[in-house]
């Protein structure tokens, strides 16, 4: 029999079991963001290929600029007009000008740019300039964004709209990413009926294929439902057999009677191997983490907070070491509402209701329904040497 | 000429054009993260359906077990076991109790489980209890997840996992939700090219329509993409009467210099009405919000950065109006590593990264390139009325 392990050494455990994705998708930029990059992708050129004025204005030698004032402004000959995203014949010499629009090319000998609420024109084809500007003023140089040769990021980023936008900026249409991780999802226990059938007595549905599927989605992993498995060995081990071939990684829920539990790790055992049996966390201590054929197996409790807090704190770092990236995370700070007892010698996970004011106020409510869940806004996490926390208390609460 | 309006007036704005979604779709359970619900779902039935046991145990008649201790258990003779998932027949009589696992099937007149762990079986029948239990301990009752006839949650709820789960435990395998608004995307400018083209000197690729995309799909829309309108009038007009008719709301991007600006106003004026022209945020001022037959219409910044934060902080609101619901956006404490300067009378946003120690560096660089976008873990707000943050300011940062 295992020693029951600590929420950090089963973090540290869930991690080192993932095998890391090698299998990649080279995906359009509809589908990339948060998608996980497997290649840094290349600037082929600089950005912008060209230098731009970012002003409304006049592109200039910024030289015929100094000295120019409100009383003395310098006057300079418009050799013509720049069109927007057009190449320019113009070129400038000494004492001429030629008008600009934002994000026009920079005619030749140009180096900067006055803005037009700082200019005049005669329409007799003079421009004087009120203002100086110095070299490169408001001007953006070719490659100032990006310069070509380089990497627009690295391997391992989780991508953003910011990084679909610099990849289109680049003129990349698509990105390699790693596939999503695939996760097998299988349901316990000889109470457990699918979500359609209706109960007879001492029956309830199926809450963890779901609550399970919805997480890994949110996780950014393609899941694969198994149904629900019987309570019985030979069941159990071939639906396991298969589910581990099948994914990167098996999530079986269910059974949360001392029995089902040893039943779970004896398959896992007889499959493969058994890591941890028992975790020191409430909810959540009845966990089993092993590995089948190199995948990570985990024994969810059947109880579904327990099932969504083991997901969410233990099974989570071994799906980011998976695809190499972590995932992220809504925090916020709040003030808890109410005293906080906890003696467990377990770390403790406690849903809380936020208030407008930035109160967290603990739900109480038998550990473990699913009720407690759905009204809460997010959770608080008690240390496993922490005697409880005072109403006061500030406190970090991660948010559903 | 309208006046430039702050943001926060900008934002009203936003806000009360939009229509409010009166589409809905019934989806299944596995579609629904993310979600707004458009109907509280109603719970049928009690949940859990029947007494369940908390604990692997005994199901007794509480009373029974009143007084006893280490020295002095109570002896309970064994009527039966009860067996995982199934109704049972066994009606408890004082001085007798039932085997049960966690989540059994209370028996008739059992009001209370005594764990295991505080039992002994000699083998014959018999159960000597060494603790007293009170009524109700170590039960859930019927109902005592969630009680039938009640909604599971209000309508305008943004879905969970939890709140799929609580649909499962209810037995709903689907639920009402608002459809995704759809959001049609054109961008304009006649120095853009797709991005699958090559340049030629003086034009750039189309970053907007993919970030906006990409934006528009984390705000859970629906997007329509109507490519690259030419910048004359005609083809402005004609794309945005289309875009307007066939979408809930419609993003136009491009045009950063004024001519252009002006042109979209126009177009927008003459096929319904331009409300604002100009918003005081830096990036983000050349901004347009209109309608067109009663559809929210927004004239962005051509930009990518200043695009993005219009996007982001103007056009969210009449997104989260439309369904009805809040988006969730990451934030963190940090502190701001550098002075900020602030003195344009408008509100700013600026990008900055953040160090593992909870540090904020403003990221340097023109305003406005995609490139900040991309290197910036997330931006930070000076008001208006601030005249810059001094290094060591407590900021809070919005994450991408």
């Amino acid at each position: 029999m295992l020693q029951v392990i600590g929420v950090s050494q089963a973090q540290e455990l869930s991690r080192s079991i993932a095998g890391g994705m090698t299998r990649t998708e080279l995906l359009p930029l509809s589908e990339l963001v948060g998608r996980v990059c497997a290649q840094a992708p290349l600037c082929g050129g600089d950005i912008p290929a060209f230098r731009r004025s970012t002003m409304d204005g006049f592109a200039v030698i910024a030289a015929d600029t100094f000295g120019a004032g409100e009383a003395s402004p310098a006057e300079l000959r418009i050799a013509g007009e720049i069109r927007m995203g057009e190449e320019t014949k113009i070129s400038l010499t000494r004492g001429t000008c030629a008008a600009i629009p934002t994000g026009g090319m920079m005619p030749e000998n140009a180096d900067a740019v006055i803005p037009v609420e700082y200019t005049e024109t005669d329409g007799c084809g003079s421009c004087l300039v009120y203002r100086p500007v110095s070299p490169y003023g408001n001007v953006m140089r070719a490659g100032e964004d990006v310069r070509g040769g380089g990497a627009l990021f690295p391997r391992g980023k989780r991508l953003t709209p910011a990084a679909v936008g610099v990849l289109a900026a680049a003129g990349a249409d698509r990105c390699l990413v790693y596939e999503k991780p695939r996760v097998g999802i299988l349901s316990t226990g000889n109470e457990v009926v699918p979500v359609t059938q209706p109960l007879s007595p001492g029956k309830v549905h199926d809450v963890n294929t779901h609550l399970l599927e919805a997480l890994c989605g949110i996780f950014g992993c393609e899941t694969r439902l198994y149904g629900i498995v019987p309570d019985n060995e030979d069941a159990l081990t071939g639906a396991l057999r298969s589910a581990a071939e099948e994914n990167d990684l098996v999530l079986l829920s269910g059974g949360s009677s001392a029995g089902e539990k040893d039943l779970t790790a004896r398959v896992i055992a007889s499959l493969g191997e058994v890591l941890a049996h028992g975790i020191a966390m409430k909810p959540g201590k009845p966990t089993v983490i092993g590995r089948i054929r190199e995948k990570p197996v985990f024994g969810l409790p059947g109880n579904p907070a327990a099932c969504f807090f083991v997901t969410e704190i233990v099974v989570r770092p071994c799906i980011e070491a998976l695809v190499g990236a972590s995932l992220p995370r809504r925090e916020t700070a709040a003030v808890l509402a109410g005293n906080l007892s906890s003696n467990h010698g377990r770390e403790e996970f406690v849903c809380v209701s936020l208030s407008d004011d930035g109160s967290a106020y603990p739900i109480a409510g038998k550990s473990g329904v699913i009720s407690l869940l759905n009204a809460a806004d997010g959770y608080l996490h008690i240390p496993r040497d922490c005697e409880g926390l005072p109403a006061g208390s500030a406190v970090r609460v991660i948010l559903f």
